[in-house]
């Protein structure tokens, strides 16, 4: 089935319009017609190949929303007419561990990315969301309950929004707890809101004093400009979690020093260059921990959907058409957006 | 009451014997006539100032065992004749959240080290064990269910010992889970018999082939030479708990990757230079930790006792005589010693 898209043909091109081919719907398929999709850092990312391992063309997208146009014969969970979305995986081995306890992200034989994954259907990788359709596997397909108005702002959960709430739900964040969000951008201004949500005491933490107010209307209880050395000592040993979304290297003993005794540090960026070294002795001296978190598995997706739809949470977007996407990259790099692109697909018809 | 001693006057300076003064017991003290005393890495750290801040005359040793002979009128957890232990807190806060949960080795005012601590005592600061006797409040002194002649080596469970077994159970170590022990010295032996004890499948890493069969009498099912990649990569994924007693600056990464999802790297040394940076994906792809522990409670400490009194669990020791620390300090250095060296107090009455 031939499909606008928007893509890039190697690694120091510009995305253009380009054609792609979707599979006809298998048993087990969902189609679905796109209408918005959000632009994360990590498209930016793999279409200029900076992880390497980025297969040309490159159609880029995983918070992807949309509308069942078709339906497999053994597709139990999604009819026509439905309001979905797809996020970051498409597949997964089906049969470890991690995928039998809902964790596909941590599938040990490695999940199908929704875009750059290995798969069968033509050109041998899968292709993301820029583009006017996709058909995906049922198991990998989420149920959208928001009010139809917020479709666009819903898209960026997909990624943004999991990324931030699996750590949050794994680490027991809510009422009584102190927690900190390190950066207020795609991921941070998203892991605010859900944090506030959940009812835990929100400090954020940013480098920008520009971004104070924002912050608070995003629902941060309190805000530290994380360069003013006594406002960060103030809250010395105090935090019972804190979710650092900055994926530039910097200096983490900032913050494993204002966690409390058993408190966790959780990185969800993978930094370009390693951070400096962190402080062991500021883990002895608490039994702190230092932890990572991937995306989230399809079960707790839906899970946050669904508790963002009751919550009234979305994201905080700018619309783009598709042919202003260059330009968009260009000003993720410079933080210059609030707090997420997301791409009108309508935009690819012309 | 006046005690030979060995101590260091300053920081270049060897250890020589000098004479101290221990305060006549108070009402909740606890005289303790020492017999031996562990001779401890950080005794080390300490009279050569490398952690900086000593005071002179520095007297350390935080590895206790002897007997009692007087007790304050209060107290009543000890009488005369009593074979005890102190470890390396004397004194704590007792009304911090810590302390109220017997985690008094994370007081948040402090603890008083056994040495080098703060006290009204003169001259000032504590003077640890490479003493003849020592005077403490009861609640930091435990009580040894071993048999009589196994005492000099149960003095390094004071420290070795519960600076490894308090994170080996914090981290629910036991039956059906696969546990590394990183470096078989003083602390990595202690590691590999209260693991072993504990019923969890042991994997030892050394950096040494010469320690394979060592490690195997320790009670290590597996020995891994870290240094064989090959080796290394075929434990890839699958640790559910790594405890790492290597201060010396070493890539973390190595063992990380071992670690399956959600399991934890815990350190308990603080390096002199920091590692390297550890992977921050590595931790991110598998929701891993690296984490720090620093030794344990009174409380916990009792238990490890009670427990290693129950496996007839000791360490293995090279008694000495006070007058050949500066030398045995020389062969620490060198990781020359099967395992630990304790201190024959009886030598200081010569």
């Amino acid at each position: 089935m031939p499909t606008h898209a928007f893509g890039a043909h190697a690694a120091d091109q510009p995305l253009v319009p380009l054609d792609i081919d979707r599979r006809a719907p298998g048993p087990r398929d969902v189609q679905i017609e796109i209408a918005y999709c959000g632009v994360c850092h990590s498209d930016l990312h793999t279409v200029k190949s900076e992880w390497s391992g980025t297969r040309y063309p490159c159609v880029p997208g995983h918070e992807i929303v949309g509308h069942v146009s078709a339906v497999g014969a053994q597709v139990t969970g999604f009819k026509v007419g439905d309001t979905v979305g797809v996020g970051c995986m498409v597949d997964s081995c089906q049969h470890c561990a991690a995928c039998d306890e809902g964790l596909e992200q941590y599938c040990t034989n490695g999940f199908t990315g929704t875009y750059n994954g290995a798969t069968q259907d033509p050109p041998g990788h899968t292709l993301g969301g820029y583009s006017q359709r996709i058909v995906v596997d049922e198991r990998f397909v989420l149920r959208i309950r928001h009010d139809a108005g917020q479709l666009a702002a819903v898209a960026p959960l997909l990624c943004a929004g999991i990324t931030t709430y699996s750590p949050l739900r794994h680490w027991n964040v809510g009422p009584g707890k102190k927690v900190g969000i390190v950066g207020i951008g795609g991921l941070g201004h998203m892991g605010i809101k859900l944090t506030h949500a959940m009812g835990a005491h929100v400090v954020a933490f940013t480098t920008s004093e520009s971004k104070r107010q924002d912050a608070h209307h995003l629902g941060a209880d309190e805000v530290v400009v994380s360069r003013d050395a006594d406002a960060m000592a103030a809250h010395a040993g105090s935090f019972d979690f804190i979710l650092d979304t900055v994926a530039a290297s910097h200096e983490l003993d900032a913050f494993t020093t204002l966690l409390k005794r058993d408190g966790t540090l959780c990185l969800v960026g993978v930094p370009e260059h390693p951070h400096p070294s962190p402080n062991i002795g500021v883990l002895i001296f608490g039994r702190r921990s230092i932890a990572g978190s991937l995306i989230g598995g399809i079960r707790e997706t839906q899970e946050m959907l669904d508790f963002c739809a009751e919550h009234g949470i979305v994201s905080d977007i700018e619309m783009i058409p598709a042919q202003a996407i260059n330009e968009a990259y260009e000003r993720m790099l410079r933080s210059d957006v609030k707090y997420r692109f997301v791409i009108d697909i309508a935009s690819l018809a012309k």
